[in-house]
């Protein structure tokens, strides 16, 4: 199988806030009946950050990364922040994580991407692209989100499904060309824009203007639509990232949908199912960390031995925006 | 000379809000002397959005490269939003910006990279990747920045110096590599990142918690403490940026220096000068537009016809982070 952009795994890491909080405590707190959240949302335990910010998960995720891969933070070329949520509106994140990890560092190029729930992807994308054309030897992918401080407690839905957390992917060279990133496409449906928000807080409603209000200053999306229009969207989708590859999806080693809800997933596998014994989740025990879920679930796979050198996975889900993306990877 | 990421411009285009701001008129505002604003900060006019969201200026600015390039929004296959500021937190700015342009076409990638003052720099790396590798047939680059919403109006620097406006780069595939990306690189000093900050509207002080304070909640900066830090990093960079390419900095036909401020100016071409027929700027007319100060002013030179196919320019800033960045492109 053609590798499109060779690189190798050097180490992986994850991080979670201290604060781990059960589904009954949170029903508790939310006036919700005792056993909704895992019947509705399909979420048990997730952590919420009490005092921990994005820059210092992302770090602690870093560090444990960096550790097994037997690197000091100076032997990154590149740090790229992939995700939805920040520190600060300025500057961009991935500058805050190495103020976090390694302040006397001085150098390495510091990008952030943004696709929301997808953004592992595209920051693997971007990576993979430095490294094959020898532009880096060495990239940290880093995914870190703090949901829990952008939802509405009058949402049930979202209120019992987010998590918070981290994981950190070094990547590096591959001179052979055998592991790495065969294919990763994304598409957009604007249309759809609309269905999953936060409103305020950006130039459309400023601070200055609007005052804090939990409806327009959290997460918010209308759920019915979004799972019409994804399985609408994964019908085509799926099909077509695999037409023209000599792997098809049913000999994908290990299938990893973004953790959105438990009804996503259902409606997922529904749709193109995987064997149990290829199936991997973390929603349950963490709930959905935006765009931190598939590398946390990906990290945790590999570093447990459940995902070994050589197989094969693939990554997909969709996001805000409304995107889809798919990301086969060579691992 | 070699060009590393091979692409040509098939059209540029550029957009301001409607409500020119002259200085006199901000200087009695902001209850300043009047000449006060163009001898500090160096602008005479400047746009700021009254009614204009980021993605409104964006989609005008990429209407009118579609128009000039004969090109539909449905020709394009990425769409990348290079900016620090936005309409909403969620969903990443490039869903917005094609929600406004053309919510009807579907399956465009839309994907946002942020470096801050430096992101076009960063939005065009990413292009160009995706173009020479021939992953793409045509991307959009696209910076649209509404400063004006974030200024504290006690902090007289910044209330005067920054402007809204937004620029587009469609660029296409070029098989015979002669126009494109020699070189792109940033370099990011961790240790200054708290000296440009907007510190309230994150995760570190969400709006939830932190109620809308002028300081807080708008652009701030340590001019001098940057000034210094920028000479240092721009005195080792720009030697290193051009040690082992063919074409040195003297050789350039156009360098473009982010228009941060007058003295920053001021200062860059005391260390790297430039003769006075090779100076592009618009400051004076325009303010700092933040990421999309350079992308304005190449596009008006191109535009123009001041600067012409075949010829380099180099783009070159600091940005908040604090990141140094310089790109050098034969157009």
């Amino acid at each position: 199988m053609h590798i499109a952009q060779p690189f190798n795994i050097a180490g992986v890491g994850t991080a979670v806030p201290e604060c781990l909080v059960t589904s009954e405590e949170l029903e508790q707190t939310l006036g919700l009946p005792k056993g909704w959240s895992e019947k509705y949302s399909g979420v048990r335990t997730r952590y919420h950050a009490e005092h921990e910010t994005n820059s210092q998960l992302a770090a602690q995720a870093l560090r444990q990364a960096l550790d097994r891969a037997g690197l000091q933070p100076k032997d990154l070329n590149v740090v790229i922040s992939a995700a939805a949520t920040y520190d600060y509106p300025l500057p961009n994140n991935s500058c805050m994580i190495m103020h976090e990890l390694a302040p006397e560092v001085e150098g390495i190029t510091c990008l952030d991407v943004d696709t929301t729930c997808l953004s592992f992807l595209t920051g693997i994308d971007y990576a993979a692209r430095l490294l094959a054309s020898g532009d880096a030897q060495r990239v940290a992918v880093v995914s870190s989100e703090i949901a829990s401080r952008g939802l509405n407690p009058d949402h049930k839905e979202s209120a019992t499904l987010f998590g918070d957390g981290a994981a950190a992917f070094i990547l590096e060279r591959d001179p052979r060309g055998q592991h790495g990133l065969v294919r990763q496409r994304m598409q957009t449906y604007p249309a759809a824009a609309g269905y999953t928000m936060i409103r305020g807080g950006g130039n459309a409603k400023p601070f200055r203007d609007y005052p804090y209000d939990p409806v327009m200053h959290s997460f918010h999306m209308e759920g019915k639509i979004l799972l019409k229009y994804g399985k609408r969207i994964l019908t085509t989708f799926i099909p077509e990232f695999f037409a023209d590859l000599p792997l098809k999806y049913d000999d994908v080693d290990w299938v990893l949908p973004h953790q959105a809800s438990k009804t996503a997933l259902y409606l997922y596998y529904k749709l193109f199912p995987v064997p149990e014994e290829r199936k991997l989740s973390n929603l349950e025990t963490r709930g959905n960390c935006i765009a931190a879920s598939l590398p946390t679930l990906l990290a945790e796979a590999i570093q447990s031995g459940n995902i070994l050198p050589g197989q094969t996975c693939f990554l997909v889900g969709t996001a805000a925006g409304l995107s889809i993306g798919g990301l086969l990877w060579k691992i």
